[in-house]
């Protein structure tokens, strides 16, 4: 008889988001009240660039035609959106990192997890805590990790603790491990990495020919000029990393799919033979076989971000959620909140006071302020006492929450 | 230090479409020819439905307000998409597919790779031989066969020969197989199935508990009335299969990317422990984690498909390049060529003359007559002294691609 992957009932009830729509629905259901404000999951507001919608639309006129239509496009993305991604992202930035090292897909949710196809099964893995639950849960699914315990933790899994006692960065792990995820600026509790600290890792990395897998969806985000954008601001970086990118948060594209993954051309790992495998024809492969490329439409619209009307508005909709967020840590701070975060990402990090538990503090919100926001235990066990606001919506919604939060 | 996953090296050269574009590069580069006629790929060439670009449209311009827009969408797809399919591709042929039970995704090639995810390693496979190579390579990936051996096929897998001698149609296997491909109409022999030769299938399938993997990717082009265009026309099937259907080749949208899979609510596997586990939860929970689900854009453009319009427009188009089948079938046939398929797909199988292999025969068509195929060993072990041409091209690349043929 077909047997299921066993691995999948390691995991512990469902994915974090899912679960506060429950509680919302549940809520809204019991409760005649229409005007909950969601500052919940991380999902932009804002229309989409124009920039990117007339790039569509002629996309779309084009297939209306013989001589314009597309049909199956490369899969690793068109040669035109990674020339672009190249140049803007990267050379701009002194990153010598090439189009064809660039692999376009529809979502960077896809790709972190998706990676781990190509690695073996052994490797030792390490992750923040606090963390983007995707991280974990795709390593559970593919069988890298033990048994759930009790406290919520995977077995098997180094947890790299983050929060208010180590200013939010994880400190370099004293056992030797293989593959480690990093997300700055962190989702999600909106910390930064200065190039020294992140050196330390690319050194960690190099010295234990380790993987770092570097999740900088966020990097749009940076209002400070020296921290790094990108990973590969630090020498060595291309020999062990992978970096992942994203038009969902910059540009608004959370609806429209389109993100991409930089796998350095030098970049290798070992067989169990002990031969250096490099990693960029794996995932080639791997895009080939299992994977279709994006939409030729959505890939239009992606590299319009990159012209200059493009790069306009987005330089727009990041002042416009920034400015939110530094409204909310201003109002919340001034409230008497313990804040982090908020000055590089979209995120608010709040202490959740008096010694309540996060999704205490969830209920809490969401009955007394009609406000939803995100447990931070929902992120991993070092999470607990800690609550994500997020800073994308409308800036009526944004100081209607902040008074609603601070009148309970 | 990092290790890959070893299953990637036991793969044999480049995937089958990649291998075809760099002989045709080749030969572009050393002849000065511009034109060669492209039947290989099955890639649609006309252009998408006026009904799908408006709807799309429309879309388009709703995410550029703060109203209309969109952001993240369920991973499973919009309900309204998902209602739609199922009254209009299910309840209307009498199965009873519920639109939860539907999962909208950017591509079939990514669903029937990624279901493996949630079925155990440890399952015996079963594919066709010729085969869709997406299907073995993806099992290769995930460690579910030994190496490959001298004749090209892996170890481990159980291959079922489809060839003249039996109509193109797999016997039952006498061992007991876990998980069975099935891809009616059949991609690459263009052939067919009857409800009583399917229901030996499911009765297979449910006698041993195994899972069928159905793709009906190609059922659009079904011209015959009594031929099944699901595999939940035969009674018992949801208990025993998924099925992966796409837009890609009725609609257009090889480059546009939307397609489904059914994942029956009654259907599942056994966990280790001898318990059954539904699989559709399974899915459910793949999805929601390693997939933020399909532009808003392009699931409007869906959605149209199944408008008056809409679907007016996918009939001529079916219309088309069935009627270059028939054109492609009467002449090679007339030229004395052995042909199968072509009447209910939009593939023509023709038997390699003169004991040529399947590449033998490419490349002389290739210089010959300027236009590309598809080797039938690329398909399979059973797939040498064949060679595929897809109908997918104008009616002009289509007559004189024959004729060129005709008249080496």
């Amino acid at each position: 008889m077909v047997q299921v992957n066993e691995n999948y009932l390691k995991l512990k009830a469902g994915y974090l988001f899912p679960e506060i729509s429950k509680r919302v629905k549940i809520f809204t259901e019991s409760n005649v009240c229409k005007d909950i404000i969601k500052l919940g999951i991380g999902d932009v507001t804002e229309p989409l660039p124009k920039a990117c919608r007339d790039a569509m639309s002629k996309a779309l006129n084009e297939m209306g035609s013989i001589e314009g239509f597309r049909g199956y496009g490369p899969e690793q993305g068109y040669l035109w959106l990674r020339e672009k991604i190249s140049e803007n992202d990267f050379i701009s930035r002194g990153c010598q990192i090439l189009p064809e090292e660039i692999f376009v897909s529809d979502g960077s949710k896809c790709d972190s997890s998706n990676i781990l196809d190509i690695l073996g099964n052994d490797n030792s893995i390490a992750v923040t805590d606090p963390v983007y639950p995707v991280y974990v849960d795709s390593n559970v699914m593919t069988g890298r990790t033990g048994e759930s315990l009790q406290n919520g933790t995977y077995d098997g899994l180094t947890y790299l603790a983050i929060n208010q006692n180590n200013n939010f960065l994880p400190e370099i792990p004293k056992n030797k491990v293989d593959i480690i995820y990093l997300c700055f600026p962190n989702n999600p509790t909106g910390a930064t990495i200065t190039k020294n600290e992140l050196r330390k890792w690319v050194d960690y990395a190099t010295k234990n020919k380790s993987l770092i897998l570097f999740d900088a969806a966020y990097e749009a985000f940076i209002q400070e000029e020296e921290i790094p954008h990108s990973i590969y601001e630090i020498e060595g970086a291309k020999d062990c990393a992978i970096e992942f990118r994203s038009f969902s948060k910059n540009a608004g594209f959370t609806g429209v799919r389109c993100a991409y993954t930089v796998i350095p051309k030098n970049l290798s790992g070992l067989s169990p033979k002990n031969e250096k495998v490099d990693l960029w024809s794996l995932w080639n492969r791997r895009q080939s076989t299992k994977f279709n490329g994006v939409s030729y439409i959505v890939q239009r619209g992606a590299e319009a971000v990159y012209s200059p009307q493009g790069k306009k508005e987005v330089q727009e909709l990041i002042n416009f959620y920034m400015k939110n967020a530094k409204i909310m840590k201003n109002k919340l701070q001034t409230a008497g909140f313990k804040v982090y975060g908020g000055d590089n990402a979209p995120y608010i990090w709040i202490k959740v006071p008096d010694q309540m538990t996060s999704w205490d503090f969830f209920d809490y919100l969401l009955e007394k302020a009609r406000v939803v926001g995100t447990p931070g235990s929902g992120f991993g066990l070092s999470g607990e006492g800690y609550f994500r606001l997020s800073a994308f919506n409308s800036r009526n919604n944004v100081i209607n929450a902040m008074e609603r939060i601070i009148n309970i």
